[in-house]
């Protein structure tokens, strides 16, 4: 069956040979993938004001990301996510503030290029931080292309984050994993599953990929990534097979879009300001479990993988820069 | 996409037309299944002296169960297993003391039929109950047919229940519900799905099973039921189309019987023994939890679907008797 992981279990092209081929994108919790959306030029920002600023001040970087971070469809999509989510949360995310050397980054050999933006929420917010990132990596088949958004909220709501990966291991082939990702005991708290997921009817959003004929229920390796999902998380394989380059743009542009919107406007709607009355048990209790999924998804994505693509001082600035946007250093 | 719970889309034949349809078969986690397995009489005993000789005092009713619950490839299966736990078990099983008119009990049109055997745990040892039960009811389509063995443990240690269900919606079709059930929150505790799950390697089994091309995910529509198990659970379709009845019975009798006996010898060398020290909240914490998941189970399940196959009398008494067996009633 072929999977992107296949991609990784050949090392990257310029990694030194690992001594267990560890898999990369199906350790899929997901904020491994440094890389903020790839722009055409005449596109609108992605970013705040202050993160074009802080970009333009490195135009070589620039110059030579666009030449290497190719334009694809799905890229576009999140782009237009992203687009949609600032102009709603509009002054509740504070300008970005991530060094232009995380913002943008390569490995040496140009082999791998990324970047990452990462907007905290305002003061008095429900908004914790919004992560976006893309990764391009050669792999000795083709490349690898990731795009991630993540939406995490604070102590002041219960309420899902919101997490969107998409996972281009070809031209024709693409892992999604999309959800509103819980942040309580799901068996303990039926309440929560009626409230966030059977009341907003997310399932039909998951029923309306998987209905697709070249999709297939995607399974991480990882059983506690599996273990964090929440029952309407859409984790999907679409494979056009041989030829169906026209299929996937055609399938990513049409159906996923309409999707990932789709979960995006319940989010906003339903989640993203939900402040909530809670008692303070409750609230220890949310927050340790916040902080075991981001530290446990931090050491299977990131540490585990993103060295053996970029750099070791790249990987730990981007690390680092994660890290703390994940209040977790 | 024929899944047995289209079978009761359609009412069974002889109950009341439903102000709205529910399902049964897929609101699985699933306990409602009246029934112990049914015996060719020729074949060992599945339960200990005790139940038999309650059986003993009602030839009549066998007699009339031995002529309507078809003898299946899935219910052999099932009695094997059985068989093992109680060879394994011996007398931490105490003998069986379910009334006579809910180990076996029909409804008055004889369109359906089932019975159901609970074996609690001696004292001093960790099994809560051990709970058995079959089910024939006829549908227009023909009949449905579940088969269930339940073994939960108690306080005395964390680790997983047993649970098997097998639905046979006709001679080609079958979903398997088979998992080492949780009960903690698994993303705040990765080291008891480390213990549990990955050191005992039960995805290989799940695996096993999914690599047939008969078999596709079977996903509950119940957010809850997905919840709640574990991410190794075996949750599938059999679905071996028109004329497979011989594929079906094939694969039920090679690939499922060695996998749902592996699973069964993972709980058996790894689960059942495992008494354990814990904190006083964290035993309150799981006891609350796997309350929870019974109370729901039961409200999902046998609540909403049993009144409609059996008369109200005799849902009543089944209901009662699971509810004593999962201690909450």
């Amino acid at each position: 069956m072929l999977r992107p992981d296949h991609y990784f279990r050949s090392p990257p092209a310029t990694a030194p040979a690992p001594r267990s081929v560890s898999v990369l994108a199906v350790r899929t919790l997901s904020h491994l993938r440094p890389g903020t959306l790839p722009l055409p030029r005449a596109a609108p920002p992605l970013r705040g004001k202050t993160s074009n600023t802080v970009r333009a001040s490195a135009p070589a970087a620039r110059e030579a990301d666009s030449a290497r971070m190719p334009a694809l469809a799905h890229r576009e999509v999140a782009q237009d996510l992203s687009a949609e989510v600032e102009a709603r949360l509009g002054t509740r995310l504070l300008p970005s503030a991530v060094p232009v050397d995380v913002a943008e980054f390569r490995n040496g050999t140009g082999s791998a290029v990324g970047s990452l933006d990462v907007r905290r929420g305002a003061p008095g917010s429900s908004i914790d931080f919004m992560l976006q990132s893309s990764l391009h990596c050669k792999v000795p088949t083709g490349a690898i292309d990731i795009t991630s958004i993540l939406i995490f909220l604070n102590a002041s709501t219960d309420a899902p984050h919101f997490l969107l990966e998409l996972i281009q291991g070809s031209p024709t082939l693409m892992v999604v994993v999309l959800d509103l990702f819980p942040r309580k005991d799901l068996a303990l708290h039926p309440e929560y599953i009626e409230k966030y997921y059977e009341n907003t009817q997310l399932d039909k959003q998951r029923e309306s990929i998987e209905e697709l004929p070249q999709t297939r229920p995607y399974r991480s390796p990882s059983l506690f990534v599996r273990s964090a999902f929440s029952p309407t998380a859409i984790l999907v394989t679409i494979d056009c097979g041989q030829g169906g380059e026209d299929v996937l743009e055609d399938i990513v542009r049409g159906r996923l879009a309409s999707v990932a919107k789709g979960v995006l406007q319940t989010w906003l709607n339903s989640c993203a300001d939900q402040a909530l009355e809670m008692e303070e048990g409750e609230r220890d209790s949310m927050l340790r479990r916040d902080r075991i999924v981001r530290l446990k998804s931090i050491e299977v994505d990131l540490t585990a993988n993103l060295p053996r693509m970029f750099d070791p001082d790249v990987s730990s600035r981007v690390i680092a820069e994660i890290r703390k946007a994940f209040g977790v250093e």
